[in-house]
C-alpha cells in the first residue's frame, strides 16, 4: 500500500523541529518513505490532499488505563478516597473481560478520533486490551498493573509472563510490554524486587505512578523516612528505564534523582487538576533536560482521552505557575505530546515525528474552521486554538485508521450496542 | 415561527435546577411556551429530534473583545508588555471598520458553532460588531472600551451615544449597551467621573478590567495607596451596576468590597493563564456569593472562544487550587457558564435558563460520540468530558443560528475571503 499526502503543511518534530509548507508525505506500507517533493516513480494507491490542513505526528498518550472509560461520567466532585473505595473499586472489581475489551474498544475508539496514534496504558486483563490495540491498529505499550505485598502465589506475574509471549511485538510490531508496579503506597518493597526480577527476565521497561498526591508523599516519607522518588531510587528501580507518571509532589532532590536516572515523566494535568493533586513542576523538570511526556490518565478521572486538552494546559498552565508567558511555548508543548511520549514508551526510534524510515503514525488536523482562521502561526494554532475534533485523519503503522473524521477499523454503533448490552447491570 | 424540540435531555439551569428526561420544548416566535409534555394543538414549523442529545441554555461569554480573532496565533509565548507594545496594539491602530467587522464576524461565527448565544464585548469600532451581532443572530452586550485622562474633545463620549441611540434595544432586542471604562491603569480618576456622568445619562451599567495582574494591583497601590478595587469604589463606580473582568489579584477585602456591591466577575481561566497572569480566587468570590460569570477574553490571548474550554478549566483548575475535589463542582460551572453569565450581562430576565416565557437560547449538544459514552451523569459530561464542537444545534432568541452543525446565517467560505482580502497588508 502506497499513500501520497499532497499540499500539506507539517510539523514533523524531527530533531531540528522543521516545518514544511506545501510539501508532500510518501508513505510505503509501514513507513515513511519522503517527505518533500514527490519521489519519482512513486504511484500511491491513495491520495490525500492536505490543502488547509496540518500534518504532524500522533499524539502520543503516555498514560491511561484505557477500560475505565466504561467509568466516565459515573462518580465525580467527591473526595479523592471516597470516590475510589466507594465508587471506582466496586465497580472494577465487578469488570469481566468483556467489560475490559469493550472499555479499550471505545477509548480507542475517542483516541483515534482525537489524533492519538498510541498510548501507554496500565491495567488487569491485559489480553484484552492487546486483542483491542491488535483489533484496531492502534500502537500501544501495555502494562498489567501490579500491588501486593508478596509475589508468591500471585498470578499477576504469569499474566505479565503470558502477555508477553502472546503479545510482545505482535500486530505489525504495534505492541510492546511494560512491567507496571502500581505505585508506592500499593507495592511492598520485597514485592517490588520480584517486579524488578520479572522486568529482568523480560527485559521490559517500567511504568509507576509516583508521587501523585500529597499525602502519598507524606505517608511515604513516615514509613520509610525517604520520598517516593528518592525509596525507589534506593530499591534499584531506576536501572530499568522507568516511565514515572504524575510526578506532582517533588523535591528539588527528586528532580535531581530523575535527571540524574534519565527517568522519563508522564505528566497528566488535566487528571491532576480534577482529582485536585495539584500542579506538576513541569518547568523545573524541562529546565533540568528531563524527558517530560503527556497523558490522560484514565476517562474516569479526566474525563476524556483527549491529549489536545493535555498539550493546551501543559503549556498554559505552566506559564500561569512561573507567572511568564514564555514557560512551555508551543513547540515544547507539541514535543511533549509527540515525541516525548514516544520516547517515554520507548519507541522514539519508530514513531514520535514525521521522518524518513520511521513508522508512518500521523494525523491530519483540518484547518478549515473558523477558530483555525486566520492562519498567522500553525504551530501556536494547535496548541492554543484546536481541538481534538479537528483532526480528520489518522494513520498508524502506514494504515488509514480515520479518514473524514469516519473510523475504518472500528464500528462504534455495534461497540455502544454491546457496552449497553454489558453494562446494564454493572452500575 | 414554531419549533419542537423533542426527546431531549434537557439541563433547564432554572431556580431549582431542574433536569428532564426524555422532554420537549416548545418554542413560539422568540420565546419558550412550554417544556415537558407537547402543548395540545402546538403545531410546529419545525421539528429537530434530540435523541442522544442534551439541550441546554447557550454560553454567555461574559468578557471579550470578538474583532481580535484577526489577531489570533499572531504572537504569543512573549512577555506581557512586549506582546501588547510590539505586537498587538500596532496592528490594532491599523484596523479599519471593515477589520472590525471582518474580525467580528469571525468570532461570532466561531461562538455560533460552539454553542455560544450571547457575548459582552468590549472594543472599539463598536457599530460594527452591532452591525455583525444584527446580520449574524446572536445576542450581546457591547461596550466602547474608553480610556484617557480628560475626556474634553474624546470622540469616544459621542461614539457610545450613537451606539446607543442606533443599537441599545435593536435587532429585536438582541443589542444591549454598556459603559467600558478600560481599567484603573488607562483611565484617570477624572476620566472616570465622566464615564460615570454618562452611564447615568444613558442609564446603562459597567464593563471595566479590574486586577488582571499583579503588575497592575501593584503600581495602583504605589499611586494611590488603594488596590484596583478599593479604588473603584471610593470613585463611587460600584453604584452602577458594574461587571469587573478578571479579579486575579484580589485581597479579601477586595473581595468583601465585590460581594458588598453586588458586582459581577468575569473569570477568563484560559486568558489568565495564557498570559501568566495568575489564578482568579474562585472558590472565595462563590462561597461569598458574588456571581462569578466565565469569559473567553479576545481570541489574541486564548486563543479561541471556547466556552466549554472555560467551563472546565473554571472547575478543575478550582479543584486544583484548593486540592479539594468538590470545589467548582460540574453543575457550578455550567451555572457560571450560562446564568451566572446572563446576570452579569443584565440580561437574566430573557436569557440564561430554559424556562417559560424566557427567549429561547439554547443549545442543543450532540453525545453521539466516543467521549461522551456511556451516558452516566450528563451534567458532568458536558463540563469534563464534552468539546465546544459537539454542539449541533444553536438556537437563539427563537431563531435556528446552527442546524446539524450548520451555520445557517453566516456564509463562512464568504467571511474568510473577505478576512485574506483585508488583511493582505496588515501584519
Ligand atoms: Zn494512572
Ligand atoms: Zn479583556
Amino acid at each position: 500500500m502506497k499513500i501520497l499526502i499532497k499540499n500539506a503543511s507539517i510539523i514533523t518534530m524531527s530533531k531540528d523541529r522543521e516545518i514544511f509548507q506545501n510539501a508532500n508525505i510518501g508513505i510505503e506500507n509501514t513507513t515513511i518513505k519522503f517527505i518533500g517533493d514527490i519521489e519519482e516513480g512513486f504511484n500511491p494507491d491513495k491520495i490525500i490532499d492536505s490543502k488547509d490542513k496540518v500534518v504532524m505526528p500522533g499524539m502520543n498518550n503516555s498514560h491511561t488505563h484505557i477500560p475505565m472509560s466504561l467509568l466516565r461520567n459515573y462518580a465525580d466532585d467527591l473526595p479523592l478516597f471516597q470516590w475510589l473505595s466507594k465508587k471506582i473499586w466496586p465497580i472494577e472489581d465487578r469488570f469481566t473481560s468483556e467489560h475490559v475489551y469493550l472499555g479499550s474498544m471505545l477509548s480507542i475508539a475517542e483516541m483515534i478520533k482525537g489524533g492519538t496514534t498510541a498510548f501507554c496504558d496500565m491495567y488487569f486483563g491485559v489480553e484484552e486490551i492487546a486483542r483491542a490495540v491488535d483489533e484496531t491498529g492502534i500502537r500501544a505499550a501495555i502494562s498489567r498493573g501490579m500491588m501486593g505485598e508478596d509475589s508468591t502465589n500471585d498470578s499477576t506475574f504469569s499474566e505479565v509472563r503470558s502477555l508477553y509471549r502472546n503479545y510482545y511485538g505482535a500486530a505489525e510490531g504495534r505492541i510492546t510490554v511494560m512491567a507496571a508496579p502500581h505505585a508506592p503506597y500499593t507495592c511492598s518493597d520485597k514485592y517490588i524486587h520480584s517486579i524488578m526480577n520479572l522486568a529482568d527476565e523480560l527485559n521490559i521497561p517500567m511504568h509507576m505512578h509516583l508521587s501523585e498526591t500529597r499525602e502519598e508523599v507524606k505517608e511515604c516519607l513516615e514509613k520509610y523516612g525517604k520520598s517516593p522518588i528518592e525509596h525507589m531510587e534506593e530499591l534499584g528501580l531506576f536501572r530499568f528505564k522507568t516511565l514515572a507518571a504524575h510526578c506532582v509532589h517533588l523535591s528539588d532532590k527528586d528532580i535531581d534523582i530523575i535527571a540524574k536516572n534519565k527517568v522519563s515523566v508522564a505528566n497528566n494535568p488535566g487528571s491532576n487538576l480534577k482529582l485536585g493533586s495539584g500542579f506538576a513542576p513541569v518547568k523545573k523538570l524541562l529546565d533540568k533536560g528531563i524527558n517530560v511526556a503527556l497523558g490522560t490518565d484514565g476517562a474516569a478521572s479526566n474525563n476524556n482521552q483527549n491529549m489536545f486538552e493535555e498539550m493546551n494546559l501543559a503549556s498554559i498552565l505552566n506559564k500561569a505557575l512561573c507567572e511568564d508567558t514564555t514557560v512551555v511555548p508551543a513547540i515544547k508543548a507539541i514535543e511533549m505530546a509527540t515525541i516525548n511520549g514516544a520516547k517515554a514508551m520507548g519507541l522514539d526510534e519508530n514513531t514520535g515525528s514525521i521522518e524518513v524510515g520511521k513508522k508512518a503514525d500521523l494525523i491530519i488536523v483540518d484547518f478549515n474552521k473558523p477558530h483555525l482562521y486566520p492562519r498567522l502561526d500553525i504551530v501556536s494554532s494547535i496548541v492554543y486554538s484546536a481541538q481534538a475534533s479537528d483532526v480528520s485523519h489518522v494513520i498508524v503503522n502506514g494504515k488509514v485508521l480515520l479518514e473524514n473524521y469516519e473510523l475504518k477499523t472500528i464500528d462504534f454503533e455495534r461497540i455502544i450496542h454491546s457496552v449497553d448490552k454489558v453494562t446494564k447491570n454493572l452500575y
